[in-house]
């Protein structure tokens, strides 16, 4: 039986789901290959994290992760960090000194991809990166692989567990975003700081981790359009449903004739998508290809062992040597790819959901609607309701696909008009 | 740029799907590879089969599959002649001749998957076979490589679009099963023989071919129960919905702590549960890992190019040298794995939904009841309807968790009942 050696630095909860499967006597590893990955060190800055698990005497324990980085005798090092500062020095020092790395990482691909990919191939290394998205869901090997042979058409993903659980908490329970989010805090789903998680920041990260495979590109992160749930009401995801819609947090990448869509943004859904069932934690990714047309993988997004299972199955892969022959053969790895120009959201085109506050008086929704003609917007459909809110009604309006420049502008004109109120609520639509 | 050579036998769909991939001008494989494969040559036994797409000069056409069987500059034998004879022999005859091999053909892997995966192993070649379930799925790269973390506990399929038409047809339009079939033969989605859809066969290939990814077992097809649609009726359809749960024909495989279940039957699945929602000709895989709990895989599940995009996928995998790693390192391969023993059906345990006939007379819910209550069967819910079907009343219970054993003997016991006539129907459930 083959040995590969395996150093762990960061023993946080998916260092620990990693160390549990490598360690277990009964390994599905040792099951199912001749060739078994061994774990031999950890590394973590808090001693403490050495009584996680019950470590058995061959595996070295140390706070500092220079001790495995400059162990001739480990191969692979996996980098669970996080963050995009120690841990791009952590991955640096491991290719040099002639290590795979294995990351679950988004942020630091996402910000650093190419320049670490460069890295890799200069020095005949890989790096491997399946937990980076959805957790536990093998789809960075399915969009590399599995559909190799398609043109990407589209991707799009509900990639962040921390949202989906809260909006599913306030779709299902009618429960305020503030609440569901202490909820979500308490229950361990969110961060005390949940800016990443909320403003939709994880997802763009990931997104940008999507679009280099599926699409071969390299992108910069800030130029992606970015906008998270925390303004989400209650009111906004009642009449969504009413009018056949959930709503969810989805990355959105898609081809365009030059360059790509890159966008995150709550986002409604027909009832019968298959993203719009995808409830909790769970996380899942849409894939339209030129050859096998409409597809979607599911999964738990993040926790101990569905993260675990991803990164040691990356592990199997480089202790296999196919790591090392994908890596090193595709051109999305060669840290030369193109930087993306990503389409403005002026021109993107999809159907909105608008949500008007006015005073009930005769005549208003003649006044919006022509505005919105004037700017070559349609309307789909109308929801007007008679309950006042501070003496204003809603209006809800559904329109046909338009352009989102053209509504920027009917809706700084509707803005000025003396029955409108507050600020206009609106939502993007994918069919 | 590294050249591998690709002969295709048999070009009926999949295989013309296939030759457009690896002939296009702009192929996905140029934009992303630097290892090409290239097609070589294309076998069918019908010569006209060489009109089917415009062949550059330097691929070869014959009727005769020994010539690129025999011709030392191919690689790979795209293997889709279908069927279990002629496949086996030109299966053979490539590995004996030092090629690699890729098929689609689910029949010869689910009846000779051990003899031909220790033929490919003792010539030191591949057996490659994505396409062969799900079409255009990546589950079996998903169930090997990307779980390979897990210890598979539970994997449910709809793996056949012709039966999964059909009952959404059923569902959504109210046809019968009769009327549906013949619209579903007028549309290609069923052959004019629909025994191997219908009748479950199919799925119990791919079923076979998933337990020996899933559970490392050998599979002796004849020993699947194997349930088709065609008994299936329009009102069980509507009773079940009534209940909460939709009709889907399911390939169902469940570790138990000896052995396998391994099924194929129409099963009810609760509404929100992923796989009702599948429709049409769509397939769709959950599993449940012991590390990543439940996932799912949804998709294309047959037609020209869904399928040819997986078969592609083999050939790059075979193409970089990744498929014969995997083939050469995983137990599963070696043609070695135990066959595995199948559960007996009267040891399985569900809930069951029951339909019976009985004549409108007090005390007869009582006098089922208490049969099924003696066999240890109780019973969660209950329609009954007054509206008469040839002066009989259907009356419908679902049942709490039961052995299947103890239900068939309540139900030959019922059956003695003078108020009970015709057949009763029963139906497994899945959570």
């Amino acid at each position: 039986m083959k040995r590969i050696h395996v150093g762990i630095i960061g023993m946080g909860t998916i260092g620990t789901g990693v160390a549990k499967i490598l360690l277990e006597a009964n390994s599905p590893l040792r099951e199912k290959l001749d060739t078994v990955p061994v774990l031999m060190g950890i590394a973590d800055c808090n001693p403490d994290a050495k009584n996680k698990i019950a470590l058995p005497p061959a595996v070295t324990f140390t706070t500092d992760a220079n001790t495995l980085l400059h162990d001739p005798n480990i191969h692979i090092i996996v980098e669970l960090v996080g963050g995009a500062t120690i841990a791009k020095e952590i991955v640096i020092k491991a290719l040099e000194n002639g290590k795979d790395v294995v990351t679950a990482n988004k942020m630091l691909l996402a910000l650093h991809g190419s320049e670490l990919f460069r890295k890799a191939r200069q020095h005949g290394k890989s790096i491997s990166f399946e937990a980076s998205v959805g957790g536990g869901i093998p789809i960075i090997a399915e969009l590399r692989d599995g559909l190799i042979a398609n043109k990407i058409e589209c991707i799009l993903g509900i990639v962040n567990g921390t949202t989906n659980y809260i909006l599913t908490r306030m779709t299902k329970e009618n429960v305020e975003y503030g609440a569901t989010l202490k909820e979500a805090q308490t229950l361990g789903y969110a961060e005390k700081d949940p800016t990443m998680d909320v403003e939709g920041i994880d997802s763009a990260h990931k997104l940008a981790i999507l679009a280099r495979i599926g699409f071969g590109v390299d992108v910069n992160c800030e130029n992606i359009y970015c906008e998270g749930i925390s303004k989400v009401e209650l009111s906004d995801i009642w009449y969504a449903h009413e009018l056949g819609y959930t709503l969810k947090l989805l990355a959105i990448a898609k081809k365009r004739e030059s360059g790509l869509e890159l966008r995150v943004h709550p986002t409604l859904l027909p009832h019968e998508h298959p993203l719009s069932s995808v409830n909790g934690v769970f996380n899942a990714i849409c894939i339209k290809g030129s050859a096998v047309g409409d597809s979607m993988i599911y999964g738990r997004g993040a926790g101990e062992m569905p993260t675990a299972s991803a990164v040691v199955a990356d592990i199997v892969d480089v202790a296999l040597g196919r790591a090392n022959i994908t890596f090193n053969t595709m051109k999305i790895f060669s840290g030369q790819c193109e930087r993306v120009s990503i389409a403005d959201m002026k021109e993107i085109k999809t159907r909105y959901y608008l949500r008007f506050s006015v005073i009930d008086r005769p005549g208003v929704l003649a006044k919006i609607s022509g505005i919105l003609g004037n700017h070559e917007i349609s309307i789909a459909s109308v929801i007007q309701r008679q309950a006042k809110e501070k003496g204003h009604v809603p209006l809800i309006l559904m329109t046909h696909i338009a352009e989102e420049g053209n509504l920027l502008n009917a809706l700084s004109e509707i803005k000025q008009l003396d029955v409108v109120k507050d600020q206009t609520r609106f939502l993007r639509v994918e069919e």
